[in-house]
């Protein structure tokens, strides 16, 4: 199929609904963003056999390449609006790409958003998709760089899971404990916590998603902010999956440092502490204090230097 | 060296001048377009081996992929005003981060536009960048969609270069002419034609660059407008080096539908003439006439229907 009608059949599609595409025929998008928003951009690429397993489905790559980016919005407080898609693919049969734009449709639905553009290409390496995602703020967003000594540290839902997830399909870890479907799923679908952004403007301080690992993303609140971010590892909160593991495995490293959950990691004031625990209740989300900001520099975790994280790859 | 180390070292200084992309350090950019204005968005990635020779220095790898957004822009007759980076490289020195980063730097100063933000990544797969770039229009853009029957088309600068060039590079053609310098350099750094698509506006009917060839490039004119284009190939305005080419070998087949030249292929009324004469003599670059827009659909070369183009690869 010539590379204009499998746009026209695949991708133009995904852009109805935002008359600026041009249904992906002209040489670029016009956006007109709502009158009193700012625009949030955000960029981030999905690698088969990287980001994601090298036989990860069309969906599963869709999926984290997607969320991947809403995660990024989310640790702002933005609310999404755009997408343009870069994909690279080798030769694939026309049912990947219907797929693949299926789950993508799904995605732009649950959270939605409209693709305005894109590029694709073929050739003889390995997916490659690359989302560069628009959202909407009004007001200032949610920053790295504003926490403050005395404030709380908390995270929304449990820590690890996507870490533990990616090691049982790497068969890096084994274990005899059920419930390892919900870390592989955490792994393969994250998350992005856009609610609780959007509701964190004007409550939290500092806010970023938990992307690089627990200890590596606190560290980078650390930096920019300039304090010092003490973490107790007892309050970090685990699902039960995790913790089942933890009884018969030390996983506490890939726990701290795996990436990927894509929760939110913030400090408020504590001031604040009743507004979160309503948050937390109307969102029916999980929120817990997992230690303070203090004066200082780096991450203490139980009173000792913690360094270590999951660098971007 | 640790990747945010990276980024803050080679990285971040093509983000100053923007304060909203935090020096490259939070999870996303803040965007603050200035009033009046509307946003165009474009996207394009360049794989070496696919859109630059295998082999491509850092300085050719970021000129071709920055100019290749650059004339998306052009070509809606929008100025450029911020870009997202994604990276995606094997193991290299950083020299060659050194002078990748150089070439943007200088692209940026050239073309007067900031880094926003962006994601690198490290991988076995070859060098593959992609940029997203925002530009800025006020009032109606430039579109493909608007050609009437009527008007004379036109091409800016010469055609076809480009094409012979890159098959000088791959050795499928070979020559004795001096000149083929040129016709690599137009490969390897094509000029994105933003002057003149800025002063299209309120001029031109309809605009397109010349990146998947003139031929499909005319079809995607006759297709989004629902008119015919009626070339003549004798008008086609040719270079030295590819006339001298043509006095041995017939390559017009690769002038007519081989892409990368990024010029601007326009039609505009008969009442636009002189205005267009002066917009040509002001850029000091030439525009030729070389056809007319008429009722029907497709494109005519000579009075023969013409097929072929250099599709998206």
């Amino acid at each position: 199929m010539a590379e204009h009608a499998h746009i026209a059949r695949f991708f133009a599609p995904l852009s109805q609904g935002d008359a600026g595409s041009f249904a992906l025929t002209d040489d670029a998008a016009i956006l007109t963003p709502p009158q009193g928003y700012q625009l949030v951009a955000t960029t981030d690429s999905v690698i088969a056999g990287t980001h994601v397993m090298a036989d990860a489905t069309p969906a599963q790559i869709a999926q984290k390449l997607m969320r991947r980016n809403l995660s990024d919005l989310a640790a702002m407080g933005a609310v999404p609006w755009r997408y343009l898609l870069n994909l690279h693919t080798p030769a694939l049969p026309d049912d990947w790409f219907a797929d693949f734009t299926d789950a993508l449709a799904s995605e732009q639905r649950q959270f939605n958003l409209v693709l305005a553009g894109g590029d694709s290409t073929r050739g003889d390496s390995a997916v490659h998709a690359t989302i560069t995602c628009l959202g909407l703020v009004q007001g200032p967003p949610l920053l790295r760089s504003n926490a403050k000594a005395g404030d709380t540290i908390y995270v929304s839902g449990t820590v690890g899971d996507a870490a533990l997830g990616l090691q049982l399909l790497q068969q890096t870890l084994t274990t005899t404990s059920a419930g390892t479907a919900s870390l592989t799923r955490r792994y393969h679908t994250p998350e992005p916590r856009l609610s609780l952004g959007g509701m964190l403007r004007g409550v939290g301080h500092a806010v970023i998603d938990v992307s690089d690992g627990l200890l590596a993303d606190a560290g980078h609140i650390a930096k920019a902010s300039g304090v010092q971010l003490r973490l107790q590892r007892d309050a970090i909160p685990l699902s039960e999956s995790a913790q089942e593991i933890l009884t018969t495995q030390d996983v506490w490293h890939t726990i701290l440092t795996g990436g990927d959950d894509y929760e939110l990691l913030f400090t408020a004031p504590a001031s604040e502490q009743e507004e979160i625990a309503a948050l937390s209740e109307d969102l029916r989300l999980r929120i817990t204090a997992i230690g303070v900001v203090a004066e200082g520099n780096g991450v203490m975790l139980d009173g000792v230097p913690a360094t270590g994280g999951w660098e971007h790859r």
